[in-house]
């Protein structure tokens, strides 16, 4: 090769699958890892590909093999070892030259990193990049956040290995600094809401319907072939049927009922909340797996308020239905996360833009998406996704199937925190006139706070002070 | 006076009113402010109390009166004013004295400048003061994080002004630097939940029971006489039951819906998910908040979606239940978050103390934080106040009401997502086996994250591994 087009420093199981995925698509790629035995078995795994794969141990040698203006990818840990590689690319780079973070680290961090690389002449991007090991390999979609230049100096690459929706690459500049790395964020945050909802439904399918883990892997497998058509519903079904070899039992039975998580959730509720923003099918998510990982407190529970739920009268429609509109209202909250963000930081995020790239190659890719992407292509009333007429229409259509399921399963001793959150979120933001007069009254009365009056304006106090 | 027993410096509403608070006690205070007109008008305010003001606008003055060590307790706007003012103040004192602030800091703050402090030689404490302008002059609640030597220097004053139950001071010495300033934003965060309790209460008999306003401040009147007794409840039945004198509508009415906050029920819930806890009551109440606020979003919601709320089949019985069972869980929650920071930052904190101390002076007092108490000083089930014998044994009898206006009341399209929210807990935390293995399962499917079986150690994958 003359010069490779991209370097890419990291060759753990999520980098590599980044370097082949660009090799086959005919890229030349320097690689580079911290472990030399890494670096040198590495070129082996590209046999047969397009591209042509350079390996270095050394990093002056990694470095003077790549094309200027350069660009050099890191997917490795984010946090210190991250900062570390910096510290020592840094001065091998030259002005105008690019640094990518291709980790999920937090966006604060990433603003961090860039203003102080700006200060040194170099870009930094902070690149989102969803859809696993698999999505990196055939396809990822990738949210970019950095300036202009480093955009044009990324964007041939990111076109060609990105996911495809209909021939549209799932990759776009979205804007500065923290963009990619925050909008990456809120889609984990998503994916835990529709994740959530999917362990909601089959929960009451299971306890409250009494049907099979066969029957309802079946049902999402038919759900798959409709609205709720989705990679989340697609392996759902895949995991609800699938047997464990060990014990002949479906493997959801053997598997522990504590649910891990790695922290963008609860990145997502938190910078929601701090931007005064509530998304409550997201918290709901964050919640769940926290209070699932409590096994001996919910034991304990159950020993004393007993662990009997009951049967409920509910049809499969109705859960379709719910699910889709909780579906619904979990994007909605991202989307309002991400508007918020957008004022906060002054990010022109394109929003149908998001919708359209999150189409294919990530963990929420899903049906909804286009139609999410093409109601933000349309009148959007107060930038509301649930209120832009499209959604609106699937929202009045399921509502009552959500509140039909939520009243049921909750009646019966279910627990359905994420549907139940999406119910409180539309029927609160319903309402013209709320109960929160009741709150300014109180902090009126025992802070002397003050509150707005409907027909007057300034700030008045209640006649309790007299 | 010999030497003044404490320097207090900022005398806004609150500042006035600790001061006077102590000179009505007998102690010598010696008291400053950034505006000099205020300090020598404020000696007057103190006319015919036990003990004697005196007021300096030399700060260097306003130290050399001290008693040694000397003790300054600050009740000025947090930030930047603070710093500023413990540069101009540590250069004066010695090593040994005490300076306290008194305001609603982020505890995250209170630790560091504890710290820069003791390099100083200068103990430095977080006090978190409860009860509003009435609970500083008259006895406020206190909660106090700094050293043993701090808390001996501050005792015989704060047990003095501090609140009464039943003869005993509410105010403690409840762990170092940040404890008392964290125990007060949980607090804060307590009263977020019970506030929007007490409003989503008044809604569903408003709107959905077709009560008018007297009759509801009568109904919680009548319940402030039974183990709903509170402050909250108290005040509610006069802000519900107030005529508004320009127009004379109920006041409630003329105030506008949409809910102010100032940080700490923010604060609550994001410290609570960092820490891995969820407090579904205190989210759900921020999110209220925050959900009134936009008021615009909701008139498009009522034109979209439809505004109607109907009937509910409840009874005042219910209700009361639903929210006593409500009430409860928020405590709960709030106490399982002071649970997680006390293992956090190894503070030895005393939950039947801290429920004791919010008996009296502060927003949240209430019947409930007396049986609290009590149930911390017996057996607790996994260290979870809702399984306390007592404790649960009123959540046994109050859930089926809770259950039946939850449902009821969703069902009828209101509103309810603090009551949900404390149902959803109490279900998810009676569960010995509940739906996570399906997220472990999706988890592993598309992150290969591996999962844990429940029938052997270690961490496995499915069979779609291969």
């Amino acid at each position: 090769m003359g010069k490779a087009t991209i370097g890419v420093y990291g060759l753990g199981t999520m980098g590599s699958a980044l370097v082949l995925n660009m090799v086959e698509s005919g890229f030349d790629v320097a690689v580079s890892n911290r472990d030399n035995d890494v670096v040198r078995a590495f070129p082996a795994k590209a046999e047969g590909l397009a591209g042509f794969v350079a390996a270095f141990t050394d990093l002056a040698d990694f470095v003077a093999a790549l094309a200027v203006p350069r660009t050099v990818l890191f997917m490795i840990p984010s946090g210190k070892p991250l900062d570390d590689m910096i510290e020592v690319i840094a001065p091998l780079l030259n002005e105008g030259d690019t640094i990518i973070d291709a980790g999920n680290s937090d966006f604060h961090l990433t603003r961090a990193r860039s203003a102080a690389l700006e200060a040194r002449g170099l870009h930094f991007v902070g690149l989102g990049v969803s859809g696993g090991e698999a999505g990196a390999r055939h396809g990822p979609s990738m949210m970019f956040g950095g300036t202009a230049q480093s955009w044009d100096a990324f964007a041939e690459v990111a076109r060609t290995i990105a996911a495809k929706f209909e021939g549209s690459p799932c990759v776009d500049h979205l804007g500065p600094d923290g963009a990619g790395h925050f909008v990456k964020t809120v889609h984990n945050g998503i994916e835990y809401a529709d994740m959530e909802l999917i362990a909601e439904v089959v929960g009451l399918m299971r306890d409250g319907m009494g049907r099979d883990l066969t029957e309802i892997a079946q049902t999402f497998a038919r759900w798959d072939e409709g609205p709720l058509k989705s990679y989340l519903v697609e392996i759902s079904a895949k995991v609800l049927a699938a047997t464990d070899p060990a014990t002949g039992r479906p493997v959801i039975d053997v598997i522990d009922d504590q649910a891990g998580q790695k922290g963008t959730g609860r990145w997502t509720v938190i910078e929601a909340i701090r931007m005064g923003q509530s998304a409550s099918t997201i918290e709901a998510a964050v919640a769940a797996r926290a209070w699932s990982s409590e096994k001996a407190v919910r034991a304990a529970g159950g020993d004393a308020f007993g662990p009997r739920v009951e049967r409920v009268d509910l049809t499969l429609a109705d859960l379709e239905a719910a699910f889709t509109a909780a579906r619904i209202v979990a994007y909605a909250q991202g989307f309002r996360i991400l508007q918020a963000a957008g004022a906060e930081y002054g990010w022109p995020l394109d929003y149908a833009r998001i919708a359209e790239i999150w189409r294919a190659g990530c963990i929420i890719r899903s049906a909804l998406l286009d139609d999410i992407a093409g109601a933000f292509r349309g009148e959007v009333p107060e930038g509301q996704l649930h209120l832009a007429p499209a959604i609106a229409e699937m929202l009045t259509r399921c509502l009552p199937s959500l509140r039909k399921t939520v009243t049921a399963a909750m009646a019966a001793g279910h627990a359905m925190p994420a549907l139940a959150g999406a119910l409180s979120f539309l029927d609160a933001m319903r309402q013209p006139r709320g109960m929160a007069s009741v709150i300014q009254g109180q902090r009126d009365f025992f802070g002397h706070h003050g509150f707005a009056r409907i027909d007057a304006d300034g700030v008045h106090h209640g006649p309790w002070w007299g």
